[in-house]
């Protein structure tokens, strides 16, 4: 039988790739490597640049392949994300049919499989189609959440308290609780729609990278400044990846 | 200026380390490994496992300190955690003093430092004191959260949707919602008291080492099960480190 290891390879800092990431890749004969159109260059750069320093096996082949892009036209957000899953289900089911009999690919994927990533769910929809005989694995990696908090020093959570790990979509509609709300996928700036004299944010862009960008402090008072800086990062650099901490509320509350 | 690493190890699979991990371990002159009563010896037979696997600069050594328990007795919880932080910076104090000047030290965090541990907070509180100068780093590990989904093979979240990481004492507190809850630190087994039709548990012990035990299914049918299975193995180890998700709704759903 084919298997199939999803690989968590951290937020762009090479260093991020555990052990086990390194075992799996070198397990593989072939490395499936997503490429996300030109903006998105660097993306790609980084996840060749881990295959050259960690793949030490010579037979360990890469293979690139296009990512559609998801269409947004005349359909729901969850419609949109369903037939995107399944054009993608497509290429994945392609990719499996030509690994040899027994053989093992891998999928690389930035952060953590389990955290607003598409693969796991797009391999077990190649899987319930039934015309490719695979199990697979699923090897955890660094998150940016986890990066973020390393950068700022800080832990995600007050003392016994909870986190909620949110996007800028649903942070728009639900608006702030108390305690730790981490916010990821927000293309809209929304933590500047807020407006929360006691909410702290901790920023951070392009972590783990050489381009890694901090900002933290009472969200009122650097909103516009993070804002203005998220801009200019993302006209130079082509694209962004960013993600924040908004934090109400002090340790030792009752 | 002496320095300290505080470095996330991973769960208990000596192959969750990182390479940043590693580098920060051999940049160390000491490195500091915990010993909390005979009850986890095994957990520190894992951290010495990692030192064994993972040093390669024969100047690291290690120094293995005694963490006094927590005291619950007529108290408050934070005030039971506000003072157990203190006896532990004081512990940390004397240890920081023991490095040469401009030396560095590590501390191992199961899991990752920036969630559910003190590592930070009680550095923090040394360097606050003012009488040792220092500074610090923070290496993200791969957290128990992770190392569940990863052997359940799911994502945490549905799509497009929130993740609460919660406590057993709060869950307790605050009951389930919909969505995604991932419960940590219950020694209560709180998931048996809830009596949700639509709720499906993920339940992981000892994950990441060799005996790991891992049930899923839907909670009310499943929950007696966990308790009995847990009870068991907590005897057998003497101890039990376990983890679960609990999620309500679907997919797509909107």
């Amino acid at each position: 039988m084919k298997h199939i290891n999803i690989i968590g390879i951290g937020t762009g800092n090479p260093e991020h790739v555990t052990m086990q990431a390194i075992k799996a890749m070198n397990a593989a004969e072939v490395i499936f490597l997503p490429l996300k159109g030109a903006d998105k260059e660097e993306l790609a750069e980084i996840r060749r640049e881990i295959c050259e320093r960690y793949v030490t096996r010579p037979a360990v082949r890469t293979v690139e392949f296009q990512v559609p892009q998801r269409q947004t036209a005349d359909r729901t957000y969850t419609q949109s994300v369903d037939a995107w899953h399944g054009e993608i289900a497509d290429i994945y089911g392609e990719l499996i049919s030509g690994l040899p009999d027994g053989g093992t690919g891998a999928f690389l994927v930035w952060g953590d499989p389990s955290l607003y990533d598409s693969t796991i769910r797009i391999i077990e929809r190649v899987r319930q189609a039934n015309s490719i005989e695979f199990d697979y694995s699923v090897v955890p990696g660094i998150t940016s959440i986890q990066a973020l908090a390393a950068s700022h020093k800080i832990p995600l959570n007050l003392v016994g308290e909870p986190v909620e790990i949110t996007t800028g979509r649903r942070l728009a509609r639900d608006g702030l609780r108390g305690g730790s709300t981490v916010v990821m996928l927000d293309g809209e700036q929304t933590f500047a729609k807020i407006d929360d004299a006691d909410a702290e944010i901790f920023w951070g862009a392009y972590l783990g990278t050489g381009d890694e960008i901090i900002r933290s402090g009472r969200l009122t008072d650097i909103a516009a400044d993070i804002q203005a800086l998220r801009t200019e990062a993302r006209q130079r650099h082509g694209w962004i990846m960013d993600i924040y901490l908004l934090r109400k509320g002090r340790d030792f509350e009752e």
